[in-house]
């Protein structure tokens, strides 16, 4: 019986112990993909209590709490923080096998020196102790600091400023914040704000956006702005990874349509999206940026707590609608014409692992090792099966050495555990592997392939050295 | 080496042991969804011998007797009932892995008091064994009664008499026989039948059907006659849980057409079924009755059995047309209106499993504990993996410390030893992650939760307390 | 520790190594599905390298070492032999997981008694003891001989002369080399070659082909040329398995209309497609050949490399467009004329599993034990996870002791290590089960079932007794 939680948490033989805490434990961090506010980085937010961490904008949690049938006011409403966080501690006891379980325990552990056990008996004590150190002026960058990352890559609209960036920039803080261009407003033709983003798109570049040459006149100008400010990733949230052909003129044709206010075709939006992710993906290849397509969402399905709360209440589910064939056929768009930037593809449906891993294996070449990635089990994947999964998928079909790891894709500071969870978990792996004689007791190899997932993969393929 | 399906079997750890011994083991069953015959419960049925016990209905033993090339007279044929009894024993033998192979050995420990292997060898001293228990009056009731069952809810049409349900409630029978409302051939509109289908049911109800509005009026007052009759719960078989909009005319529209024989669209039957599921689910929810929807099941597929011995004959199989919005987007048109009943989503296909967990996962509130259940899983999932895949994901995706656990789904009295099998694998997993130190020794939790899942959770959930 | 890939690799418990060496280790091998060269047979290929016998044509090495960023021109180009084994050996390095690793380390040790671990250190090594070997003269006749193969099914088009197969059948070769008969050229009736094809099916079969009963005629006269040469086997490459109903009629005008160059409506094909593979089927159940169907492949993803380099350069991928309803009724549509022939149904998307286990369920009969069979887990799933959960599905739904067992799929004379993998993996499954008690330790009853899926079963299937 191991103990609860402990150093050696998730590492089941000596040698996944060996494999963790001698090579992955004590790397920085490289979280090329997250929610993080670059304002509160700046300002160096700080907190009067841990329901003001943990519950403020925790979607993750707020969906663990409405299953345990507690009530909104204590979710998102205005009840007072401590019986909040009561109600957190409760839903936490019957949460067995989830992973807010194992995060919330190892960011008690790590931030908070608390090595026990969180449930309503131990509410109050540990309410207590996480205030007084938040109290105490543990804040934002402090958080970061002791996380040890390196870098940090936010997600930011291509019309916005990047003041926040540019400040941190000038203000010799140890981690680099750099923005992710991610354009999904300029995607998006059948929304009702996109004439109106465009016009906004117009201003912030001072290029007229007359149809979609000068759309993406403007759209090349933000990325130099991106560019110059040291983004090198960008991210889009897409329905399903779309082909539909189309011929050049008729692109602009839609284009017109849309700014008309006419009604556009299935057809017609599939072609617009087409072409525009194309030419999006070319620009990236010639920047050296990395493309990031993420799929298979089903965003504010709850239309009542929708109306109320807004986006990101924890009412998304994953969607089923997808097309093997027309992921493979955009990527080769792209690859025939010699535009294939690196890339990185996420699904939230984990039944597309094997999709994922065969069809990038179609468009590897020696330009950057691994260049098409398979993206880290994502949001509800984001456990231990879900890690587990992606990574044996991974190892099957394609060189599992070569991963580019871990992300947080989080709004909170002290999710950088979720990196911590992961790195054990792969070291399990590996380690289960080596014992059970898959693999040769080769250390020197082995250091190299775990410090590799666990950061100089990313460095590498990020061009970071 | 542990010895085979001993007092431990599946129980790994010192930790499941407890867990199942100590708190699982004695509880009683709440089987929530099952198809035993309630006539045959009132008059307490008897059986000759242990093949009419087993082999009479049991269409998942039948498929394996073909899987292993028997001869149909032996299986729903007109051999004597040793042969098929002893064509089942060989089959067996073959079966390694598969459910049944335990489910029977279950049943011939728990029932008759058999410890050894069924196999060719020994099948004619197991035949011996067991007839004489069944010849010396070990009968339906006796059956029950011995597996500790506290409620039976059989599968019932809206027209049914409950003339058995009736009976046994006034017969002081240990044991809450209750209807479930199962109203599928109401649902049905695109079948053949449905036009007397509904002179039967106006018939029963005593309202004329001229209209949608009047069918409707018809089913309210069947559902009032359930409710008075103990029915808490509904069920629907459907091929995938779907979402078509329509305004209100059209439906009475649709069901005018169809009473007139005139062919409908695919589009008009979407219309209709969306509609009276979402008119079903809103009165579920006045009723405080839970909605059970069950998908993704390919019926009758092979024609030349379903010719010769009909339904129910193991000819059924997966589907994979489903839509994760659509199913998404129907709970949505009940929520947005306040008309969510308590809903338990099963699908036959195991890759929706991430699916349920999410979509369900965006509509859980505070008027009920984990209104939205992940059904457990579920006839050709109802196996060791299956059951640990369902339940791995629920406690990644929601709290599996809420979920109302297990049902028998069977037409046979003996099938109680399913609930033994779920809860020991239950207990395997959660001894396994306190093992692995993944859950504190927290023992009075633990209790709470395994007590909870195997039978509180459901008592609560009903509102049987 | 278990030691790296020695005598009891993947064997974790003492029942899984007295399964392995008792029963499974030493029996021959029936390689039903291959894609070795029969001409390479008659003659006896022999190699200058073990870049020749592993570089030259496999397809799976090169995608993982494009996944690791080797230049093409040490992968399909002209780098000199040596250099290309050593980045081979240098992408082994990080194929932790990956069964290349496995494969490669079992043909080193099976083939060449090298018991050590291949990198780039080791790789003058290998490469000389390899190389010695090879130019000693072991050659394409031995390594089968050594492999202990009874039978070989190579893939053979209809209009194939089988002038190799003839000749090694004359020539007193121990192992049965033996058509398979693929006629995937006569069913894509939408590709640009099918009337050249129709072409070369009127020369070879003597059968003026007119229509579409001229062209069964041509079909049935190679079908019969095909048996007498030994064939018992089909293989059907196919996008999806299809249903489209049609009349007789119709399908005599879709054939007209393509030899007349008009373009055929998606339903055309689809009418087309099933009709022809019904009336196939329905002849190979005539001639008691086995019907095999693969499908969900992408081929030929990359039309960069494939311009370069053609088909099977490594740029197939997993697709996942399919109806698990269509593929009933297909089989449907057989059973109800009595002409469901013995089928092996094989998706290369790892979802289907359940799938394929519960719609042949509904078609097993006792014409042949198991007739329906659950193909093995098959290129992109032919790994330790795929063939456990490909196992464990027909294990839960089917009877995994009628399972036909392992194929190699392959284009080299040294996979046949992948049917030793097969077993270990194989044995140590049930192994673990007999340990845990699920199953007991009857080692008669598990001889049976080891050898049966080892071998036995495959020969009986078959009819080879």
């Amino acid at each position: 019986m191991k103990n609860f939680m402990d150093q050696d948490f998730l590492l089941n033989t000596a040698t996944a112990k060996r494999l963790y805490h001698d090579y992955a434990e004590n790397l920085p961090i490289i979280d090329y993909h997250c929610h993080l506010a670059p304002k509160e980085i700046y300002e160096d937010k700080h907190y009067s209590n841990i329901t003001q961490v943990w519950l403020a904008k925790d979607h993750y949690k707020w969906r663990q709490m409405r299953w345990n049938g507690v009530e909104e006011k204590y979710i998102t409403g205005d009840a007072n923080d401590y019986d909040k966080f009561l109600k957190y501690a409760e839903t936490l006891e019957v949460a067995i096998g989830n992973p807010l379980y194992h995060w919330s325990h190892l960011e008690l552990k790590k931030y908070f020196q608390y090595d026990g056990v969180l449930n309503r008996h131990t509410a109050p004590m540990v309410w207590e102790l996480c205030n007084k150190k938040l109290q105490d002026g543990f804040g934002a960058r402090e958080m970061i600091r002791q996380s040890n990352v390196e870098v940090i890559c936010t997600t930011d609209d291509p019309i916005d400023s990047l003041e926040w960036h540019r400040r941190i920039m000038t203000d010799h803080f140890t981690t680099s914040v750099l923005p992710t261009w991610r354009p999904d407003r300029v995607v998006n033709i059948q929304k009702e704000d996109y004439t109106d983003y465009l016009k906004q798109l117009e201003e912030v570049s001072g290029i007229a956006v007359t149809g979609y040459a000068t759309l993406m006149d403007a759209l090349r100008n933000r990325m130099d702005f991106f560019h110059a400010n040291g983004c090198f990733i960008s991210d889009h949230g897409l329905d399903y990874i779309m082909y539909e052909a189309f011929d050049d003129t008729v692109i602009e044709e839609i284009f017109r349509k849309r700014m008309k206010g006419e009604k556009l075709s299935i057809q017609e939006i599939r072609q617009y999206k087409t072409a525009i992710l194309l030419a999006l993906g070319a620009e990236y290849k010639k920047r050296n940026w990395v493309m990031q397509l993420h799929y298979g969402v089903q965003r504010d399905l709850n239309q009542a707590i929708y109306q109320e709360i807004g986006a990101d209440a924890g009412i998304d589910a994953i969607d089923n609608y997808t097309s093997a064939s027309e992921f493979g056929q955009f990527l080769n768009a792209l690859e025939v014409n010699g535009q294939l930037p690196k890339s990185i593809i996420y699904s939230l449906n984990p039944t597309d692992n094997a999709i994922i891993g065969t069809v990038i294996g179609c468009f590897q070449d020696s330009s950057t090792v691994a260049k098409l990635q398979h993206g880290a089990a994502w949001w509800f994947n984001d456990h231990k099966s879900g890690m587990q999964e992606q990574m044996t998928s991974l190892a099957n079909l394609g060189l599992l050495g070569n991963f580019i790891g871990m992300l947080t894709d989080s709004r909170s500071f002290l999710s950088y555990t979720r990196h911590e969870y992961f790195r054990r978990i792969m070291c399990n792996m590996l380690g289960e592997w080596v014992e059970n004689g898959e693999y040769p007791q080769d250390f020197m190899t082995l250091e190299r392939i775990v410090k590799g997932i666990s950061y100089y993969n990313a460095k590498r393929y990020f061009d970071l050295l």
